[in-house]
């Protein structure tokens, strides 16, 4: 009797996902949304919802959708960092937080990049924070701290696979790390061949791998604050067209960094521009295997950020309508409202945020800017290293007073400033993409891209 | 191009989830998980996780996890309340919050019991509310508001199909509503034939259908505080042991109804003691899978309830010890509390919750204490409706202290005290499980189920 269940059972799961007999695809572009907890894509989807219909439109998150993936690190803490996120999701092993590709003794863990690499593929990383940050950097090196960012970018050069570089393209931010006084790697990069762009002027000039840009002095600005249109869904167009036509593959990271920014400021208006130009780049990342289908697309999310949710405070409701009218991320509304005559305050406000203020609102808001006003008067700013951060350090009591208003008329909720372990979203496209089906642990996801690399 | 575009595109989506050509399913459990949000899953692994190894161990929701469906209902709000998400569930409709399978126009849109009644399966619900609480009420009466009790109890009775009774088996709280003074449905269920029970010790015996079982006033009482062991599991081993062995198969819906409770309460403790209880429900309903593979399962919840969040207040971590030494729901911690000598408050709150509690927090709960006791000792309790609930209410202040204490400890943040919008689990057993894979909306969910029904 217990050997025919369990016939039954094997039957049962065996049919649920069958063994396609494929081959391993060509090449694996790797999407990783730092922070992107489930809230975020039914957030989008309703954000994004065309309201002159009744039924809701599903997302580019939504149609491909397959499965959910566990992100606990490996210490007692089950809330992960990115650092031990994108180690597990880089390296297939759980270390602690904080590691970048090391374990507890930290000794270097191989990354799915390197191992790439050593199969003689193509390899590259795409972000918008700078290319250093601890996603990115999980895939390109290794350091006990993902706080050592100059160490981190020396290992960019350093850290080689059989004497190459681990990465072919490398796009994002962080000037201030690789053209630095003690040491200039961008240089570096030039003199071993690579193009290298500094400006989205230059960038458009570049041709072919291998191939560096960073594109800001630290992570790009917010998307929704980005006079750059579609940053994310640029760059991974460019790093497609220059990794492909390789006759080993390539294995791309693109990761939609900010998502997880965003969520650390509880700015809910920062967070659907930044799923918005992550989802423009998805778009463009599965036409590319659309067009070439021995290619296999995953996207998953290192943790969820902020405890994002829909409805708040015993309201059956959720405006996604207030959300959609904000101009700007928090800071940048603050700095228009301290830079506003009292007497256009109500305007400034209401041109920010499509919010009518009431005289209380009013008063709130006017009680903030009068206790940032001064203390922002006092810097000079050209004296110090990171104006744009000391300024929104200064900003941040009037800019959390407007995050808390357009979460009040929003009804959007958040229980945390930093990360959650609720299991993540994992999507995939392709014909492989039921191999990603189902739950799973972060470590899993890592395990099945690196078997499709080493049958290169 | 665009033909060997779209070509490619289909034969991927076919190959994703093949179609199996199976004949449908005779069986359907449909098991329904109130408020049972993505975190409550997540919490209820990392909840039940052992200790003493490395790995944390998968839950019976993660083997059977397939799919996520969104859960907006017919109208602006996006988040939907558990009458409206029922109907949806049942009757393939989506329609207002507050409606009990009825349309804008409080016209009856057929329940998936009464097409399953019609096409000569047997019928049953089995929920650990009272049995004509929303989600049941859903699959067996039509009503403009979900707060009718009566009316929708009175229809348990007089909603017939061809001439027969909605539900062969009926299991849950209710005796309030079924045994009333100006109507005793009880008595016109058992002049109909039904093997009746109001006591566990007559539910033990119920021995064929149709049957009738209400086991509480009201809703059982919570999963945490039942002196009753596996009560949802009991009601569900016996309710497919009388609606099997019917040549035209048999529909159940079954409903882990307080999960939603505990997350309107914010009682993280109470919350995991119902997914438990609701796990152990949904093993002896897979088993019966497994021995019946003509059955198929899919579970799946209304929405989710409380904006749940395993990580709060910024620190990286979930402390799930805190909650497991956590005795009962915080109600009942309070009223022990409460008839504690002053000089054993400590010693009766490290009982209660496994915290040893500061000098600070002493104070805090006495001052609470101090608040309520009166407040309790001006009520005679033999005179009130409802007794449990106006003391539930009295002591709500030291109740919410206890909890904010447990979450501060555990570090579980909550953003509401009603449902969030966020997207929810769907879990399938059986050899159709693959119909349940990937994103859904909620009527796609009972559409499919009414294929099956429909085939009989």
């Amino acid at each position: 009797m217990i050997k025919i269940q369990s016939l039954i059972k094997s039957t049962l799961v065996l049919s649920l996902f069958p063994a396609m007999a494929q081959a391993a695809p060509k090449n694996v572009i790797y999407m990783i949304g730092d922070g992107m907890g489930p809230a975020y894509l039914s957030a989008y989807r309703y954000y994004m919802d065309d309201p002159k219909t009744k039924k809701v439109e599903s997302t580019i998150y939504d149609q491909l959708w397959v499965g959910v993936a566990t992100t606990y690190p490996d210490d007692d803490t089950i809330v992960t960092d990115s650092a031990a996120g994108a180690t597990a999701l880089s390296t297939r092993n759980k270390s602690y937080n904080g590691a970048i590709s090391v374990d507890h003794d930290h000794k270097p863990l191989t990354t799915m990049l390197e191992i790439a690499k050593a199969k003689g593929m193509k390899t590259g990383i795409v972000a918008t924070s700078q290319i250093n940050h601890a996603t990115p950097a999980a895939f390109m090196a290794h350091n006990k701290t993902r706080k050592a960012y100059n160490e981190i970018a020396d290992d960019y050069v350093d850290n080689k696979v059989n004497g190459q570089f681990v990465a072919d393209v490398m796009f994002g931010g962080g000037i201030t790390y690789f053209e630095r006084k003690d040491r200039n790697l961008s240089n570096e990069f030039k003199q071993a061949g690579f193009q290298y762009a500094n400006t989205w002027q230059d960038f458009a000039k570049i041709s072919k791998a291998p191939a560096m840009a960073v594109l800001a002095p630290v992570g790009f600005p917010s998307a929704l604050d980005n006079p750059v249109a579609d940053p994310l869904a640029t760059m991974t167009d460019k790093a497609l067209k220059l990794l492909s036509n390789n006759k080993n593959g390539f294995v791309v990271m693109i990761e939609g960094s900010q998502i997880d920014w965003c969520g650390h400021a509880n700015d809910i208006a920062c967070a659907m521009a930044e799923m918005h130009d992550f989802a423009k780049a998805i778009k463009v990342a599965k036409d590319y295997v659309d067009a070439h289908p021995d290619t296999i697309l995953v996207i998953t999310a290192d943790h969820e950020t902020g405890g994002l949710s829909l409805g708040a405070d015993g309201i059956y409701a959720w405006d996604r309508d207030v959300i959609k009218k904000v101009k700007q991320t928090a800071p940048l509304i603050a700095k228009s409202l301290v830079n506003a005559a009292p007497a256009d305050l109500a305007k400034v406000w209401a041109a920010q945020t499509g919010l009518t203020a009431t005289a209380t609102e009013l008063t709130l808001l006017t009680q903030k800017i009068t206790l940032v006003k001064p203390e922002i008067a006092k810097v000079d700013f050209n004296k110090v290293e990171d104006p744009m951060e000391v300024e929104a350090g200064l900003l941040e009591p009037l800019a959390n007073e407007i995050k808390q208003l357009i979460d009040h008329y929003s009804k959007t909720g958040w229980t945390s400033g930093a990360h959650t372990a609720i299991d993540v979203p994992v999507l995939a496209w392709g014909k492989q993409r039921q191999d990603f089906a189902g739950f799973q642990d972060n470590t899993d996801i890592a395990t099945k891209l690196v078997q499709y690399i080493e049958k290169r």
